[in-house]
């Protein structure tokens, strides 16, 4: 199954048969402080720096999110997307929670951007579902619901078949649903990474979408987290993970090098790539 | 299945429901110039320190080896063996191709060690498994033969059912025999590292003893090669490995994190006692 995506100048095709995916998570405020001053001052040039970056590492796809307290998402975030669209020629993921913040970046994003995200609460199922159908997007159906997210994979993938289902009701076509099945830390449950794990094997298995996954919550409060967050993604891509959300600088190669080890990327032509990226 | 082996202190238990057993790899003078000078010289407290340094870095058995050109190998493993055995309180793996350097190994090591190794060539199949039988040691079989490593899995586990059955034959028990698919460079071969992961699923689906494997050769001559041999790593933990010979402060974390993302780690405590270790 190929969920394909683009800006003007690129498309990105995200498949089980092609590389994984990058999506680059560095535009988002959560955690960044310098970002959440850039985004409150109007700062363009710093989102810019930041796209220009990761393009430049290595990424595919650009998350934006900018979702900070007390700021007016819905006028901030066009600007940002045009800011974005015209600093790089990669297609972005539009991320918020905001339904008018959503609409807004979708006025204005040039191509197919990928919608992130849906998930199984039928507010979220009625609101976001007919905005992507209208703007002809993909979406990332989160396995969360009304209840949370379920502790089993059985539950997990339940939540995702309904997604799809519901966009399928509207017209979307299932290559345009790429699910998340979300990871919690192993720090407060050691079945987590375990779940999760399942959970994407179920939804290869049943439904064969496209799989997305950020990472790093799996490590949250262990120490050396960037070794637990790279055996976890090379646990994830054998599941069946396609696409990850990630600081591609420092996980690209890692997962690179799982594509090698898989034998998906011939003579290693794009693990050597990525790593001679990091060497400029 | 658990290959239990002991040294006069210390039980090893190598199995799929425990831990994975790290096999220290560093008293083998193939590419270490201070080991192999030690060795020529009879310096044998260099060769304690490395018992002690892999010992304290977190290894349950220590792998000996002391083959360097133009040296008595069966002169100088039995005190290396000795001098080994005195320094720490590990159980044994002892790694020689030359029948009189293993016959005076097994003269002289306590407890129950592990043999490494017998291939699938009749001349090893006759020499070294009633060495094994005689000594009631555990042994390593590589999945080789006089026709080289097979480039197929399905080549290579016959190989490994070729090696359980006369060992079987001369009544060592299954689950003393412990295979190593082997693994080749993916420098030269793009399918080197997934033929190595079917190798171990096919031999865990059908012979299910303990699989033990070198992980480092995956990335001889490739670029960040720490980077591959983590990601191997942890495809080889979840295909079936229960046993890693290696490094083991470089790469003990991320086995100790694999175990942890894959629930086989409660509560993450042996990957947290690793990290301390790592602070020491």
């Amino acid at each position: 199954m190929k969920t394909v995506v683009n800006s003007e100048t690129t498309e990105v095709v995200i498949s089980r048969e092609g590389p994984i995916t990058l999506i680059g998570e560095r535009i988002n405020p959560t955690g960044r402080k310098a970002l959440a001053a850039a985004l409150l001052e109007g700062d363009l040039d710093y989102v810019r720096r930041q796209a220009i970056t990761q393009a430049a590492a290595g990424a595919d796809i650009l998350d934006v999110n900018v979702g900070v307290p007390g700021m007016d998402e819905a006028a901030v975030m066009p600007e940002v997307v045009k800011a974005v669209a015209a600093a790089v020629e990669l297609p972005l993921c539009i991320d918020t929670a905001n339904p008018e913040s959503l609409a807004a970046a979708l006025a204005v994003a040039p191509g197919k951007v990928l919608v992130n995200s849906v998930n199984g609460e039928e507010e979220s199922l009625d609101t976001v579902l007919p905005m992507v159908k209208a703007s002809g997007a993909a979406v990332i159906g989160l396995t969360m619901d009304e209840d949370g997210i379920p502790a089993d994979a059985e539950t997990r993938a339940a939540i995702a078949e309904r997604i799809v289902e519901r966009a399928l009701a509207i017209g979307i076509p299932i290559e345009d649903v790429v699910i998340d099945p979300l990871v919690l830390t192993i720090g407060a449950d050691p079945t987590a990474g375990r779940v999760t794990l399942d959970t994407i094997e179920l939804i290869s298995e049943r439904l064969g979408t496209n799989i997305s996954l950020g990472a790093s919550n799996v490590s949250f409060g262990m120490p050396e987290r960037h070794t637990l967050n790279q055996a976890f993604l090379a646990l994830a891509i054998r599941a069946g993970a396609t696409c990850v959300m990630t600081h591609v600088a420092r996980l690209g190669l890692s997962i690179r090098a799982t594509e090698a080890l898989l034998g998906r990327d011939p003579f290693a032509g794009r693990y050597i790539k990525m790593f001679r990226r990091q060497q400029d």
